[in-house]
């Protein structure tokens, strides 16, 4: 499907990305763009890539540019791989937010390539190549992202390519995309961080609390273990909508801590209920 | 180990419980007291029970009876079986919260039964003898608590019971229980459903959202599908631990929102990190 992919950035995400294209043969050859000499070496052994390096000049002779780098680090990233790239290579990304990225990144290209935006709804909370999956993408949504220069035949391209890797792509305003991801995805790691915290405040002592520790407490915290640098990076370019979210959020705690003082069955009652309602109607029970 | 165990209420934790004795044979008989005819049929035919009916009367001759229902049904519950248990018997109860329960429950009691308080830290966010498994408690912990009349070979006698179940029985303070479990259960619970209820306020279309959702949003809401009236009550119970805790979380968010809104990438990294630190140090990574 491709002649050359250079995936700039060999995370988890650009290491699954790196082991499905081979693995299912998309790609003539896969090289990936590295910050550290022993990532490369360790891209190359898990199979994520065919060759791997830190010179941005492996960008050349791309027909695909993946930049998979922390979502701060892709506007410095491209640029510098630019003056690389060969004509007609397509551009995308993979970042957790778009709106930003869709006005920074696409300007920063040479003519006669294109940029498309990418977020493959999968992840986890560990990082790193050492945690690459090549089935990561399958069963995922993968929003794209055009930008007013965006050629319809780009979109088309990297639509099938994320086809081909078992997802389904999903096109989506910036905008939209980074409202609902801020409720779903954003704040979701904000809650669970600040309900960790909240157990370790010191007032039982963790001995007793990892004795009790239970479902609902492992569940709900599980994406607290995540990359607090990656999460910072993402909230910071989203900051207005991660803010309405935790606005809602913290309206409806205030709702919880009003029936809780006045022992108002009802008003407790209605509040589980409100939260149950929306977590059955967009999810079915597991 | 026991002639005749009676349960008194029908649900997850008692048809669990009934399947789990019957099927380690633990108890010579199990019978089932509930409230609606209907769930009799059920829990018998579930095999979580040999016999099960509505009449009080059919704890006469147990030598261990559970209060398994709703945790504010158990009072009067109590008070309707006591007058039909026989001498010897020992009692117990598998509510979500200890401190209320081992004030009132004891005293009901008939001169020569005994009361230890138990809470099997197992669960689902399905209710119902449907969703009984006989392998609930296996690996689970189950608290035991006593009051200033409970005599220690009722308590070994409990703790036997709970490890031929395949539990970890571990004796403590009801306060200190109570405590440990508002900030591992009942603000889990509470936040889940903030962050349910956040989501849905239509802000951002549901379809768009039901597209999107992906893991964080998944399993950090995953117990808001719990009953609103089953949290409710347990909250109602616990609800100065709950609200201390709820204080917490509430702090917590409040120095993700200053963060947020001064764009202080170290702040917001710190707040990302305290929540991290507490999650590892609990749990192990998944």
């Amino acid at each position: 499907m491709f002649r050359r992919v250079a995936i700039a950035g060999m995370g988890l995400i650009g290491g699954s990305l790196g082991l499905a294209l081979r693995g299912r043969r998309l790609a003539g050859e896969v090289v990936g763009i590295v910050r550290r000499p022993a990532t490369a070496v360790e891209a190359v052994s898990a199979g994520a890539a065919d060759d791997a390096g830190l010179d941005p000049a492996l960008v050349s002779g791309a027909d695909l540019l993946v930049l998979a780098a922390p979502i701060l680090a892709c506007e410095t990233l491209l640029a510098d791989l630019a003056p690389h790239l060969s004509p007609g290579c397509l551009v995308t990304d993979v970042g957790s937010t778009k709106e930003r990225l869709m006005r920074t990144l696409p300007p920063l290209l040479p003519p006669g390539c294109d940029f498309v935006g990418g977020h493959p709804m999968a992840g986890s909370e560990k990082g790193g190549v050492a945690a690459a999956r090549a089935d990561l993408f399958e069963g995922a949504v993968w929003v794209l992202t055009r930008g007013p220069q965006t050629p319809d035949e780009a979109v088309a391209r990297l639509a099938q390519l994320t086809r081909a890797l078992g997802a389904t792509p999903v096109e989506m305003e910036p905008h939209l995309h980074d409202d609902a991801v801020a409720r779903i995805s954003h704040l979701p790691h904000i809650v669970a961080a600040a309900l960790a915290e909240a157990a370790g405040d010191g007032s039982v002592p963790a001995d007793v609390l990892r004795l009790l520790v239970a479902g609902g407490f492992r569940t709900t915290t599980r994406i607290a273990a995540s990359s607090p640098e990656m999460w910072r990076d993402i909230c910071l370019t989203n900051r207005d909508a991660a803010l309405a979210a935790l606005s809602d959020c913290e309206s409806a705690l205030a709702r919880f801590r009003s029936a809780l003082e006045a022992a108002d069955s009802d008003g407790l009652l209605a509040a589980f209920q409100r939260g149950k309602a929306v977590r059955d109607s967009l999810l079915p029970p597991e």
